[in-house]
């Protein structure tokens, strides 16, 4: 299997996106780090936290503002919104099965989820937070946390910015989606997929979509956490899309390591309830599934499909939602006679 | 009971905060309309409703982003913050047992839960929807919506602005607080106020406080739905807080009557859970509820409390505050292949 995935990921890498891929269910469980075991208490700590607007800097914005567990993860929009009213650069990537990715946003910068959670705090255009300090200060001053992280964290300092972070991480490893009608079908159910979808799920693999678009979360191949698993997108030129979804105005992983190689690179999105998370690509400039097929098929493969493979791809998309699991509502931890945000 | 009440009122409109009051447990439900009864599917499909942000023109801002339902029921900001980053004239009141007060928003201009609905969603700086049509439009596109309409308003146009309204006050009827520990004390238990809850539930009647704040909801006596009970605030001039808060910046139900006897006439509010919902007043000028109570006794009354009396006060306060109930998370109906909102 690991030679398998090596030659694939050989194969993907020069851009040749080879032939039928094996494809993969989605795992039970994810990766865990060792230094973050999940348990109830950090896991409920951290759904308090992701849904608690306080971690922003007038009380607006929550991580669940742009990455709506109730929906699909996401906010639906082209770019988020933040503090405010600021407008971000990027589409925000469901939180759903996001804990399957060996690093976090688009462009890899964030080698865990936990390092990923500290970004948007301190975004001044997202959460808008003045620096970790502060963050940990309106935290401590907030009693049901501070009894919460002391619980949950032992130690001198139970309310650090890593261990916001860590909680967070924590409960974000519980947002899977399983049982897709793809995974059924995986896992013996040969009723569960319709011939559209059967068609579909074979034009990926004699496309080529799966020479990336694989693993269990259809973002890359298994790898270390913290290796990334990326594409040059666009990787062909010769087309209209690119100018008219502006697809190189964004350099990509440029803008984190000043690589040239890197420039207009992204890590592999997954195609987990892809279906639900329009609009699509990083600029989210393409506002339904059907042309993301199409951008892509042309961009990254220099194929162009037909409406009827267009349509038999689409299909085995949708095929790809998978159920959201029922949460319990967290009751967010009060301050009693006063508020801790202002303005 | 009417006798008393009408006395009670009698004495409040003339001033006079008379002595001792009936003081009210909540009730185990509140006032529901005969033309909007209540059904499991209707408040399930009011609290999606309640909790999308699609309501929104950009899909940003849901009922629940200044309405917090997992918090005290509102944002505890001054003013709340709606599309764009606009920021409203007046503080979000909290959503939880607004189903007892016989008049909604601070100016009283919505009769009903079901009006008051209708307010935000199409208010520019709010949720900024351009028209019912549209917002009804849009609901109507969302495939999962169209279904729980269907089933649950009979009739060959389910999904109307009306019904989206019904749905949304159905759910908020059942965002009740029981069990604080004055209600608690009220049904017998003696031990469930501290000495100092005592005192202050003494003082709240000796001071006046609850010539108005009396009824379930202590936002006055118990008045048929549609008709409100309004107090002119600030009603004494001759104190510092006036200038100081910006008390009389804002001419309260007089911008919806253009009457003069109702400048700077404001609905009672409520005091149930009002340790948690600071910032305070119409305005959120006021921090802490410490300094509120010094200010409605100048106010209202013209009388100075001294810190302990504002102390005792205060204790009596957060006995008010009660049990909020663990609720199921909504899952929102999704929109395959493409969104519903953009830009």
């Amino acid at each position: 299997m690991l030679i398998v995935k090596s030659a694939l990921l050989v194969s993907c890498l020069l851009g040749l996106g080879a032939a039928a891929q094996a494809l993969e269910a989605l795992p039970a469980t994810p990766p865990i780090p060792a230094d973050n075991p999940m348990s109830a208490a950090k896991i409920a700590l951290g759904q308090q936290l992701y849904f608690d607007p306080r971690l922003s800097v007038d009380g607006t914005v929550s991580c669940n503002s742009c990455h709506n567990v109730m929906s699909n993860g996401t906010d639906n929009r082209p770019v988020s919104i933040g503090v405010g009213g600021q407008k971000g650069g990027r589409s925000a990537p469901t939180v759903w099965n996001a804990a399957f990715l060996s690093v976090q946003f688009w462009d890899g910068r964030a080698a865990s989820l936990e390092e990923q959670a500290k970004g948007p705090i301190l975004n001044p255009i997202e959460m808008g937070m003045p620096s970790a300090a502060a963050t940990v200060a309106r935290i401590q001053s907030i009693p049901g946390y501070a009894h919460a992280f002391a619980q949950v964290f032992a130690g001198k300092t139970p309310v650090t910015y890593d261990h916001i972070a860590m909680a967070i991480a924590a409960y974000e490893r519980t947002l899977l989606t399983p049982n897709s009608a793809f995974d059924r079908y995986m896992k013996g159910d040969k009723k569960a997929l319709s011939a559209q979808a059967l068609r579909g799920m074979k034009l990926v693999e004699q496309t080529g979509c799966t020479g990336c678009h694989m693993g269990p979360d259809f973002a890359g191949p298994a790898l270390p956490q913290g290796s990334g698993f990326y594409q040059k997108f666009p990787t062909f030129e010769n087309n209209e899309y690119v100018q008219k979804y502006h697809l190189k105005d964004d350099m990509g992983r440029y803008a984190v390591t000043k690589n040239v190689n890197d420039q207009h690179l992204w890590r592999v999105p997954s195609w987990r309830n892809v279906a639900l998370t329009a609009p699509y690509f990083h600029n989210g400039s393409v506002a339904t599934l059907e042309e993301a097929v199409r951008v892509m098929a042309k961009t990254q493969l220099d194929k162009s499909l037909s409406d009827g493979d267009v349509a038999d791809i689409v299909a085995f998309l949708n095929s790809l939602t998978g159920e959201f699991p029922i949460q319990k509502m967290p009751r967010l931890p009060q301050t009693p006679n006063t508020a801790v945000t202002a303005k």
